[in-house]
């Protein structure tokens, strides 16, 4: 909800390692009047590949917004062999929240959203239960409740899908949302849905990992966010982070304890996202800072 | 190597949680004339059981050291089902160090061993290889050099227990021993061997964990201290920490990284088990502060 | 809002440190039928003082509540000059939170109390400014504007004790409230107003502590929440936490990410409070877990 | 003592903020055969200025190594500004360690040393004690007992002045040591001497920070590595780290708990100066990853 008063671009690229590259796109840039505001970049030795994120002004950029990405297709990614996306500020993204029955998850990222705290729009809230429409109405925000199931899934799906066409949505969050996706449904959207699993992955994988951290006496509990893929818990981690337990801790203890990791690891996800710091390549990401 | 000048006596328990048991305990105590100087006690309502350590000096306790156990089993242990020992701290235990190549834990301990900070005695290292002998001399241990494999594991073993006999051992410290031990050696020293793993357990069993992270794309390592049981890395935890690293890091870098957090982790386990701190119960530890 | 069915009794004392005390007290509970919860206990060996926290159920416990406090201070509070209180989880505490501007510890809060996870009432809002009065009107809690400011604090804080009463407040929690409570209003609340100071204290006290983080140049960043005394941020210390910072983070980052420190570090002081597992004595806390 | 061959150039610069910085400095290396083997850099848009640190492989570059400073002043440095140092990563730096009572931070540093840890020789020690001469010769390395105190301070730092010289000292780590070094000595050594200071700075400045951190009632402790400047204990902060504490901890916990903070923070800032990843600018330091 902020109003953004920044008009920049945004580029995120991979490619094989190769001498010159950062000279070349910052020659680009500068050549065609364009400020750096933020340059980062990464070299992956051991597997030879080159990532940077470079966003820069656009007010005396000589080439306009709409043929940026034609230029410099032709001019650079296809010589140099680059996988690239360039994005623009100027268009706020926006981002529909997936939810079952809890309310944690769901308040911190709707606190954020109403703070201004972050650049996106959340017009849409999807559940498989009626217990959050009242948070939904506290924010007015539209809450569709789609009952979906095991057995519903392809038609539910369907009507998911409509709904998040019609509000023009450009990633999702799943904020504890307790049923998995289709294939179909990830395939929609490739590295655009982030979840939260209340363990450090790859430990605890599926249903009830804090049951399962408490019979195996960790010292340690966890929280993972991460990209949805087709294969349970096993997309490209965004973030982790974990609190101290002791011999003390009840189950009760660890979901308390618990909730406040989940909302922050999701919420420091889904504010990376939004920023477009978030590169993924063979499973893994690269979050630039 | 600290003078050690207390004369305490040290009971740690568990039994059937039932009201009244502190009450008991405490009043045999003062009612012998001990003072207590630590008490701390934990309840598991779940599985409702009781466990406490209670510490207390012994200049003017009424009864023999050497008869207390015997009393207190008679007068109480019996009637409230309680599983307990009672050791003492004019009693300095004694500590095997078993190694193999790596220098980083041996030193921590040893370093801790010179300074004083541990009331301990280290009589003994025990290594599958030569490397580590140079660091025994720095310190003055005898350093034994115990070829086992896979296939010699029998004869080297027996080879180890009498050396672990003659040398009165109490209890082993696994500080990065790359060689699995048999049951038959497990069994012999129950909740006595403490490992250090380089990896949050239960992620990433077994070998190469720090390869296992690196491809998994984790946001954080881990390094988790326990006690050896008969199946691999899956014994009472004790401690585990964890450190913070990026797509950055490469697998050199976990290494390094990773080598901080062991030491410290295990010097804190094996502190702990020095202090007479730690209970074990159905595959967890209660770990007294 | 969760409905407390527990009808328990919380006992918090500290008293010169002595042989059998304890014994006595447990003995004392369950003498008259108490089935103890909880209990913990501390010795402060230093100053030779004992802390205690025991919680015990009421259901069949001889004597009445009303007469509890009386019957304890006869009987063992005088003898063994201890400074106690006891008090009920039957009767749920009330708070009120004074707030400035920020919104983000006022929504952890009162996203916490909607969810059930605090036995507390929140019948209050005080604040200075009117900006938060839309967060407590989607919470439906009474939101009450003081524009106190140096000149007029006394006409103001007269209000606020009128309201205070009216609303039979228990203790206060400033979320992130930018006045100066005078030293009138801090005497009527020992140890019953909880604030969150934006540093780790006791560095950067006073204002504009994330200004002062950057200047110097730290590589952390803290929050503290604490007990309000008439000295500025120098009341015994509840909670603290830290996050880690680089040279890249502007004071906007500081600022940023200091918010999601704030919130956690108040909230964990609050919920202690509420828990009634604080002892405050010689300007320092004994926190139980 | 690791056997060093890689044969590379560092560049560590900051300039006044201006377009095509990179290009220009990359091209340069580029151009001249050199192989980029790290490259980071960060624009401080509060006071517009640009660092960077750019390593490259000196194999097949094409101007002497003797000559490339010489040369990029002259090209580039002086038409833009530039504070800059190049340093070459065949020659290994020289350090020494000052030390006083106590082992922990000593043996830290030397276990890495003779591990090969580290890129750097130490071929001194400097002690204003005899205590820790059995831990230098335990590694044999020159152990010279200089008892300065505060009235012979000018005369012994000339004795150390000399051995320095001797011993070819490219910079300094005290590891706990307890005298202050006089204005002319630090100047000696402009961000070429690092202290541990047992506190998180600028907290408990001065002598006896855990006694301080004790008084206040913190629950954190940390530790602070920085440059040494002439106002004692705020140099430019390298690294810091807490950990935390309870109630529970005596002054000797806080002592005990401390000593791990302070070995592990010291080795970070050492290893980051070793590996020339520090820039310090107007009292900071910009830490490179």
């Amino acid at each position: 909800m902020k109003d953004n008063k920044q008009n920049t671009a945004v580029l995120l690229m991979h490619c094989p390692d190769q001498p010159g590259i950062i000279a070349v796109i910052t020659e680009f840039i500068n050549a065609n009047g364009g400020n750096i505001l933020y340059l980062d970049q990464y070299v992956d030795k051991i597997n030879g590949i080159f990532y940077m994120r470079v966003e820069w002004d656009l007010d005396n950029f000589g080439i306009p917004s709409e043929k940026i990405s034609d230029y410099f297709e032709t001019l650079y990614a296809n010589r140099y062999g680059m996988n690239f996306k360039i994005s623009f500020t100027k268009k706020r993204q926006r981002m529909a929240i997936f939810v079952s029955k809890m309310s944690h998850c769901l308040y911190d990222i709707l606190a954020r959203y109403v703070a201004g705290e972050w650049d996106v729009e959340i017009p849409l809230i999807i559940s498989n239960h009626p217990d959050m429409k009242v948070v939904a109405e506290q924010f007015n925000i539209p809450y569709e409740i789609i009952p979906v199931n095991k057995d519903n899934k392809v038609e539910m799906e369907a009507i998911e899908f409509d709904l998040l066409d019609k509000y023009n949505i450009d990633f999702i969050v799943l904020a504890r949302y307790m049923q998995v996706l289709s294939e179909d449904f990830i395939k929609r959207y490739p590295n655009r849905i982030i979840n939260i699993h209340h363990s450090f992955l790859p430990a605890f994988v599926g249903a009830k990992p804090y049951h399962a951290a408490y019979d195996r006496g960790v010292k340690l509990i966890g929280a993972t966010s991460h990209y949805v893929t087709t294969e349970l818990d096993a997309g490209p981690i965004i973030e982790q982070d974990i609190v101290r337990i002791t011999h003390k801790d009840t189950i009760d203890d660890l979901v308390k304890k618990g909730r406040d990791l989940e909302k922050i690891v999701l919420s420091r996800a889904v504010e990376k996202h939004i920023q477009r710091k978030i590169l993924t390549y063979r499973n893994k990401t690269v979050v630039f800072s």
